[in-house]
Order: structure tokens, then sequence, then C-alpha cells
């Protein structure tokens, strides 16, 4: 099976049964979207309840030395910095206010103290940057290098992948294909020059948009980030609303960075911004514009995800990063 | 540094600092209990909050293969249940109900499909069963296998590990020294008759004593499970809470599985008692019986753990499973 097949054979096994659905309340959201949403427990779990309850947005992310970073291409406190980020994304993606954070560690041997303490540090930073705070976690032993995040956030309605609607804009907040470019750049062992640095950065640093995410709530219709690449991010927002998405690829090669730092790696741009991950960008379904964000494209009946240029519509293929894929 | 001193430099790293404390609102426990304590963002977070609020806790554990277990001892769905219990037990320690799970799951190519379906399937078995449900999670490749697991419990009062008095009695419900026992049997090799049959049980199939840890409310001082062993898990109790802890020697050999079993393997029981881990059994300090516990020791003035037995006093070596201790 695919990852998107293992989701779903989970998603069927962990369903309600046998009386759990009765039993566990407050669950609004469960497997499927960027995150899951939770009714706070407020004053008194299912009892007596606020008529408007605040949400909690959570997920877990995890980062895996060989397969999301090479050692040797980031600092530690890259690495601390990034898992931490990874996380934020889904808590932006739902419009929520990133709130408190616990990690978990597998650490080789090969981890000494010093690498430890800039690790926790590169996280510890990303949770200052997004306004949350780390409060505990766990650490283990193990021959692989792991970091586990799992955030909370705070909101009132959550922005999941289902509710777009034909007529809605589609935009986007931050930029796509830069940190794909970037990876490229220094698995390459060139120099870095200043054409490139900008995608090294956008690699190395990415900022999850937790604040620039808060202000989709109450507008948007639909929203998700950008982890495995545009073309399968929108495509999953696209089938969870079930209407076709349409990406104008002139709005995609708009970004001065991207072309740039494509051309001087001699990469096609376009397949960038489609296809490359890790940028943590946001994208919105909304009937109106969103501040910070910058149209591009729009949501219409149908299905599926199609690029427009110049020379006409393409379909595109929704592939991008899958852990299980052949 | 040993475990111990990782997560005292980890959370120095995280203290608050550079104006997060003013900013991120509603922590009341961060690093170093069984789980973090957090207010419930009730009806508006940190704005108009009810008068007392209800605690979320919340925990993630982590079970690595080839560190918490290796894969011939167990069938996967054991391994899945195992993990969860891990998480469960934490929330009981603070006297919460289980509410809602992530799980995040590092999977190397040998875990195939019918494996992953196994693992959840004892993941979900293990959430019914302390009523919990698990809300979403996350996949990854990776070489070794490992499960992540953060679980939010909610409580209108967390029971802590810093709160015992002198005077206390020191209270536990379930066993020690059984899971331990088990282990050693299955790791043996040797054919497992029925005086062993329950330590293996207990091994490969404990049971967070999450609805037993609810008779702590309102009545227990401190609490804490045991996941490392006795002396290790006591002794942190006793340190949090500035205090001496005597545990009696003759109430922990009056279980008959674990005398039976240790005798069938040769091994001291009271060893097994006191530095057998994974059993899941809770310790509470409290002045007055809580149902469903059995009195074990008692609190007293002064620090470090003693062991009363008819010969005298012994202090107690506080060692337990370190993952980083040489």
């Amino acid at each position: 099976m695919d990852e998107i097949a293992r989701i779903a054979m989970i998603a069927r096994v962990l369903a309600p049964g046998r009386g759990e659905a009765e039993r566990v309340e407050g669950i609004e959201v469960a497997i499927g979207d960027d995150a899951a949403v939770l009714l706070a427990p407020g004053g008194g779990h299912g009892a007596a309840r606020p008529a408007r309850p605040a949400r909690m947005v959570w997920t877990i992310d995890e980062q895996v030395e060989g397969v999301h970073f090479r050692r040797e291409l980031a600092t530690w406190r890259d690495v601390g910095w990034r898992s931490f980020q990874a996380a934020a994304s889904d808590v932006a993606a739902m419009g929520a206010k990133a709130w408190c954070a616990l990690s978990a560690l597998v650490l080789p041997d090969s981890v000494d103290d010093a690498a430890l303490e800039e690790i926790v540090s590169g996280q510890a930073d990303a949770a200052t940057a997004v306004g949350a705070r780390i409060v505990g976690g766990n650490l283990s032993r193990g021959s692989g290098f792991s970091i586990a995040t799992t955030l909370l956030g705070v909101c009132d309605r959550a922005v999941t992948r289902a509710g777009a609607k034909p007529g809605d804009g589609l935009w986007m907040a931050g930029q796509v294909g830069l940190a794909a470019c970037g990876l490229r750049a220094l698995e390459s062992g060139r120099a870095i020059g200043p054409d490139i640095m900008p995608a090294v950065d956008a690699w190395r640093r990415p900022v999850a948009l937790v604040n620039v995410g808060l202000a989709m709530a109450g507008v948007a219709s639909a929203a998700v980030d950008v982890s495995d690449g545009l073309a399968r991010d929108v495509g999953s927002l696209a089938e969870a609303s079930g209407v076709k998405a349409a990406l104008d690829a002139s709005e995609l090669l708009s970004d001065p960075a991207l072309v740039k730092s494509a051309a001087a790696m001699g990469l096609e741009a376009l397949d960038l911004a489609l296809y490359g991950g890790e940028d943590y960008a946001l994208i919105a379904a909304s009937p109106v514009p969103i501040a910070g964000f910058r149209r591009i494209g729009g949501i219409e009946a149908g299905s599926g995800l199609v690029l427009r240029t110049r020379a006409g519509d393409s379909s595109v293929l929704v592939r991008g990063f899958d852990h299980f894929g052949k």
C-alpha cells in the first residue's frame, strides 16, 4: 500500500465502534486533516459546556534522519528548528494559534550532550518564533535519530481541508519550490552563491506561517499547508472538498527568488513549485482576499487539479512526497 | 550525561525566557512530572475563563524496537497495545481521565501492511480499554521501528509527584516486578509454565490503571506510575516532594503471583519488585486509604528511599531503567 492507502486503512481500524463513539466526547475532526480538532473541556468536560466552546487543534509530526534530513546538510540547531516548524505548520493550516508542544527524541550514541543541547535550542528558538512553549517530552535511546513533535493550538473555529466551493479563489501565503531547490543545491555539494542562498535558507530555516494563518479565521472555506508539494497538498484540499482546483502557472512563476535559484541550479521553476515540499506555505480557498495571501488560482466545479497556462489547460499529476510509494 | 542530567539540561534550555512566559498562558506544570498540566482554554483562551477551569494532562511516550521491545518476544498486536498503555499510564498517574491520542509511527520496510494493521489494532484495543480514542497521527519511513504516542487526559486537579507530606501513607494499585520477570522468562527461551504465565502476560499486555487512578482525585497528595522500577519512581516522588519514602519489604513480597514466578525463574522477588519496570502500577501518597490501593509504606521527614525489613532499615539504591546511563 502507498501512504494514502495506509492512512485509509488506519482510519478504518480506528473508526469508532464497540461503543467508543458514545463514550469519547469532544472530537470534532479526527484522522484525515492537517490536525485533529477537539472541543476544549471548558469548566467540566462534556457537562456544563459554554455555548461556543473554544477549539483545540492537535498534530504530531516526526522527522527521521536519513528520510527528512541528512545530518551533513544541516546543523543540529537547524534540525531542531525544522522539526518544530513542520509541526507548527499543521497548526497554522487550521487557522489556530500555536500554544504548547511536547517532543519525543530518539537518540543514538552518536548524538552527544552538546549536539542534544543544540537540537533542543533549535526547537526552543522555533517555539518562541511561533509564540508557543515546549512543556515536556520523552527521551529514548535508539539506533536511528528522530524527533516527534506534538503541538496544540487554540482557535474558535478550525479551517479544515473540506469546505472549498466553486467560485472561491485559491490564495497562497509564503513561497513554494524554494526549499526543494535549496535541498538540491546542498546535496549537489556546490558552492552556494547569492542566487541560491534564499533557497538554502528556505530549506534550513523554514518558518510556519502561524500568525499569517490567523487571518484565515472567519474568511477561508478550506485550507492546507504545503509540506509534501503544492500539487499533492492542493489536490488533497480539492478531494476533501469535492471540487476542482485550478492553479495559474504565471502566478507560481512570479516569485523572483524561485526563478533565480531554479535558473542557477538548472532546474524547472514550475516543477519545483508544483512538486517541491517543506516550504510550509499556506493555501486557502476563499471568496474574498485574505490579508497576507496572494491569489494563485481558483476553485471550480468538478474534481482534480488543473494548471492554467497561456497555452491552455493541462491536468496536473497529483504526486508529491510519498513515504511508502514505489 | 545520564538521562536525569539530560532532562535537567533540556528543562534549562526550554525554561521561559525572552518574554514567552508572558505570552504563553495556561501552563500549570511543564517538564519534570509524568505529564504536563494545562488549563483548558474554556470559552476564549486566557480571557473569560471560568473560576475553576478544567485541567488537561498531556504526555508523550515512545517505544523503540530493540530498546523497549524485541520483535520476537511479542506479537505486533502486543507491540501496539503496550505502546499505548505506556502513555496511558502517565495520564493515570496524574489522576486524569484518558481522552484522545495521536500516534506517530516510524516504519521500516520489514513492517508490511498486515503487520501495520495488527499494530494499529493493538493500539485501538488499548485505547478502547482505557476509554480513549486515537484521533490522528503521522506515518514515516525509517530504518528502525518506533511508536510515539501522545495522550490528552482531563481532570479537575492533577496529582503531581510533588506534595507528599510526612505522615502520609504510601499506597499502591496494581503489581510490581511481574512484567520484568515475564520479560526475563521470554528472553530465556524456556517453556512458559502456569507459574510464569501471569508474569509473561503482565509484560505482553500491561494495563494502565486509568480508572483506578481517578480514585486519587481529592485524596492523594502526590502520585507516580511505575514505569522505570519502583525504587526509581518512588525515589522521584520523594525527591519532587522533598521527603523520605519508606517501603515495607513484607508488603512488596505479599503478591503470590510475583513470589511464584520469581521462584520459578530463580530470581529474587524483592529485587524484581524494586527494580523491575513496565508493570504500570500506581503509587500514591495519601493520609487516608484510597479505593483500589493497598499500603506499601509511608512518607517521613528527610530525603531518599529506605526499605523496612524485620532485620532493620536499609537505604535503597535508586536505580532503574536509564536510557543513557552507563
